[in-house]
């Protein structure tokens, strides 16, 4: 089945306690495009500037990641500027240069209004229902959103939330939309707005699946390796997407498998910087980590 | 099999965003033989003073916790009084008043030293290893530990972990004891130390088991009802160590089913204050929670 990612593609320079990388490829929709390609074909809608490489799209392409909804625009390519410490799970964000990123408004080339799995990823909500408006067909909708959304564009995320089938938030967001500290009653909280699940992403503490009746957690994998925190999130949510996309299937069956899936995916991304780990693995990779997961899971 | 707890028997004063108790019963030591009772009779061993209602400890024996190694000393018991915001991750803790604890050096009455499975609950470390000195045929040791001794006692730690066959620790011992932010790597780290296996705490996030060649872990039972965590890790501990003695096994197999038991009843612990929960339940209730958990936990 199709697969849809609309979200911010990057030029990063990341500072963390094993290295630094500067203006290297990077954004959301990058992150879960290289993900979600491990499963099935994606399409990647986002801006880039003039300064960004034609090699980088040819990349995504030989990965059989369709990049004709990658607008090009006079300006510079967004960039943002991070520094991760101590046990990495947050970022500090150091700088971000909007750009071109700032006009960028979803709107989807005609050949992919007929998608039938889209991932909106962090964004401003406005940006979010115009991509909404567009997938008529649309067989499961999945959002993230951020904590600056949450703050200043309550209203619109609410109505968003209404018209989505699922969303993956980390766990300081949801605490945060919800007021609710408690994670498993924030995310019933959450499904009072509309979406079928709720996914919470919590780093090294791994991930939550909340249902109308289900329940439904794992671990991260535990990977002794973590060089780059930056794009865990979208990695997840790319390998979680891929793997539903893949059996077109959002069952609560499926989707527990798409969590563990999501959490190898993204387990393998953090031990290089930028995309260099996913550049050099192959879908082989991939499912030999999941047995190893599903075996370490099983009692 | 027998199975020994050697730590503190307490009055707590607790207040959590809801509710409060005075001088409850509590203490590492109870809260353990408590959960360790849903599985298997247990053997105690701790020191009360002249204060310390003869009623408590009618209801431990009541409940197949056999109390002769308790020894009741002139003075007041060990007085605890701690505070629980927002998440109610971590205790505050505002008072201690160590009284009859102080003079605590671990001395087993002679019935219990052919002990098959022991645990140390947190304590000094000389005290835990005059426990290990009497043991002499235990089948399996466990310690806990706790922040000022790693800080104030670390070679008496030290070569208390080359003693014993297990750790339960919380993350931030962990870290704290090893100097690493990844877990699983300073589960390796700790392992180099002498114990088999090491239980890593993680609150709201679970637990992790790391042993030579496995790695497990599993998320917190999702209660909505959080009241008052005090006691949750040696609820925990107890729930581990008494699945453990009564299988008699201690194969990794045996340990991840352990886990699954500790978070159990730590989750129904903690949803009421003191040892209230626990005195209004039966190991079926136990059982079926656990059934729940396996449940949850399938994919």
């Amino acid at each position: 089945m199709s697969l849809l990612v609309v979200g911010s593609i990057a030029f990063d320079s990341v500072k963390t306690p094993y290295g630094e990388v500067t203006d290297a490829l990077g954004g959301s929709a990058v992150y879960f495009a290289y993900a979600a390609s491990f499963f099935t074909p994606v399409r990647i809608v986002g801006v880039v500037g003039e300064d960004f490489p034609e090699e980088y799209l040819a990349d995504l392409g030989r990965r059989n990641v369709d990049t004709t909804g990658v607008r090009r625009t006079p300006g510079r390519t967004f960039r943002w500027k991070g520094l991760y410490q101590g046990a990495m799970n947050e970022a500090e964000t150091l700088e971000v240069q909007l750009n071109v990123l700032g006009e960028f408004d979803g709107t989807l080339p005609d050949a992919f209004v007929d998608s039938d799995y889209v991932f909106l990823a962090n964004g401003p909500p406005a940006m979010q229902h115009a991509v909404v408006d567009q997938v008529k067909h649309a067989k499961l909708i999945v959002a993230d959103t951020m904590n600056h959304w949450i703050r200043d564009t309550r209203d619109e995320l609410e109505t968003l939330l209404a018209r989505v089938d699922g969303v993956v938030m980390n766990e300081g967001e949801v605490r945060q939309y919800t007021g609710e500290e408690n994670l498993p009653r924030a995310g019933r909280k959450l499904l009072e707005e509309g979406p079928r699940f709720v996914v919470v992403k919590k780093g090294e503490h791994g991930a939550l699946l909340v249902t109308g009746d289900e329940f439904f957690a794992v671990p991260a994998f535990p990977t002794a390796d973590v060089s780059d925190p930056t794009g865990a999130g979208d990695s997840f949510a790319g390998g979680m997407m891929g793997h539903l996309a893949r059996v077109d299937d959002a069952s609560t069956t499926e989707l527990k498998r798409a969590l563990l899936y999501a959490t190898v995916v993204a387990s393998i991304n953090v031990e290089g910087f930028s995309l260099d780990r996913f550049k050099s693995i192959t879908p082989d990779d991939v499912e030999r980590r999941y047995e190893q997961f599903r075996n370490m899971l099983s009692f």
